[in-house]
């Protein structure tokens, strides 16, 4: 298993510093039952998520080794993270992306500069599983169960514990298991004893699913929008990770999650994407627990269409 | 003229340091002439504005002469900031109101523990003139011509100096004249020199009318969604100090606030008032200058209606 030094944490802090935000953490106050609840607000770093840490910290890692290219397997979200930071690095990216791929966001890292190579889904899958492009476009960075990628997402969980000494839970929304990994990884660094939450949307709950087999397990996974998390299945070789360090899985459902959305707009003034409002939704709910309890806003990339629908809903 | 020394601010934040957050400045691109903006989320605030920083600072100034009672004459905005920080020093506060003001804004001053006393326009404007409310009820704190009013204000410039050694002009919405007077005396105090740019909206362009007149002159203002600035005439009280303080003014129109409102929304997810939306419209129109801006997004109380709206057009 990973197993990650405080001093790692600290380094990747240090090597994202130019490219990302230390974003706030926000109060929300105080639920009916007492708990107090504050958020991460990863929506405001550079291009709208904390994908950019991992991405930094990835690209920083591998140094001059990586001899002016890079390569990754993603549908969108983490290549616009690794594409900022490669060109900033002045580094040829070659994003493998699945065909079904949402356009915006290939688009979105084409315009950062980056190369798409497009897979039908299955043979997307294998280059994710195996690191193999079948090309010689550089350095594989896996967009999830990479040292760099956890080291970067682990830097959010060195700011929560600075940020809050009376932190004891933490909320994070469940996609690939990266962002979740590395927080649960840097709090143990500390010595902190932090609860670590999963949130899951109820159409596309993989990890409680699997938690309850006790493995991962194929579920049925239905589209909404809540897209930057969810999947059919959780990816085996961070399963051995996930299930010793997550205390607990959250799932929340789409009414809940849309609630949310409206909410951290009016109320906190917040855009989230679905995958930051389940975290809130989540954090709020009492089937969560913990008196101070942390919510990771993941990421505020969502259609502005599908947030103006909701703002004029009751 | 009121003439603050450095340490009065330094002061001010340390009494605020429990009501307010130390929001931050969020970087938000640079425009096609190569001017880099940056956003000061006070939207990001309790309650959602800036007022809590001088409705804190106000009657924390007071301290033990208040005898527990404290009263002031506003609309909404400022009762709320200083409803908050009544209650948490656990004073009697009584907000004389225009018979016109937003019911949704009274209440939450209400929420908070305010007692409201509602007043024909005109008289609400001689009490607000005078600061004679005809009752026993309290220390009178202005909203806007304060000393500790303005030091609460000016702690925004503290920061800004503190996080932006390279700001060389500031964009802070003009409403009465109290947030930007704090900033600007901030930075002086500071020994900074940094342009100070207010703006407004079209409709409620007072203060450009007064500059062009060369004192304050009555217009005529039209309602519109930014209803956090603008009116119909410049406070007489504040015209000597702004009219030194201010560098430049810039009017923004509806479309330009509309616009803003989108896009710190999509791109920086941030939900902003139409006063905030007009700070964003001006510092990125070539009639504002400078080379490094921030801009006050001085609060995020929007309508959810009216944002839904704007979000749902191109």
């Amino acid at each position: 298993m990973f197993a990650a030094r405080l001093e790692d944490f600290q380094a990747a802090a240090a090597r994202i510093a130019g490219d990302a935000a230390r974003t706030p953490l926000l109060p929300a106050g105080i639920t009916a039952t007492g708990r107090e609840i504050r958020l991460k607000a990863e929506n405001l770093q550079p291009l709208g998520s904390f994908k950019i840490r991992a991405g930094a910290n990835a690209v920083a890692m591998l140094g001059e080794s990586l001899k002016g290219a890079v390569a990754t397997a993603s549908a969108g979200n983490f290549a616009q993270g690794l594409a900022l930071a490669a060109r900033r690095r002045k580094l040829q990216l070659t994003v493998h992306a699945p065909d079904n791929a949402a356009r915006v966001k290939l688009e979105a890292a084409v315009k950062l500069g980056a190369r798409i190579v497009e897979h039908p889904f299955a043979d997307w899958w294998r280059i994710l599983s195996t690191r193999q492009t079948g090309a010689d476009d550089g350095a594989f960075i896996h967009p999830v169960a990479e040292v760099g990628v956890m080291l970067g997402n682990g830097t959010i969980g060195l700011e929560l514990a600075a940020d809050w000494p009376e932190l004891d839970t933490v909320v994070v929304p469940y996609g690939g298991g990266g962002l979740i990994s590395g927080i649960a990884l840097a709090l143990r660094a500390l010595g902190r004893k932090v609860r670590i939450v999963a949130c899951e949307i109820e159409t596309a709950a993989a990890l409680s699913a699997a938690f309850a087999a006790k493995e991962p397990v194929r579920i049925e996974r239905k589209p909404s929008f809540v897209d930057g998390i969810g999947s059919s299945f959780v990816l085996p070789e961070m399963w051995p990770l996930v299930s010793r360090l997550v205390d607990d899985v959250v799932v929340v459902s789409l009414s809940e999650a849309e609630a949310a959305v409206k909410t951290l707009a009016v109320k906190h003034h917040l855009v989230a994407e679905g995958a930051g409002a389940v975290a809130y939704a989540a954090a709020h709910s009492d089937r969560c627990g913990g008196k101070h309890v942390a919510a990771v806003i993941s990421g505020g990339n969502i259609d502005p269409g599908i947030l103006g629908a909701i703002l004029a809903r009751n």
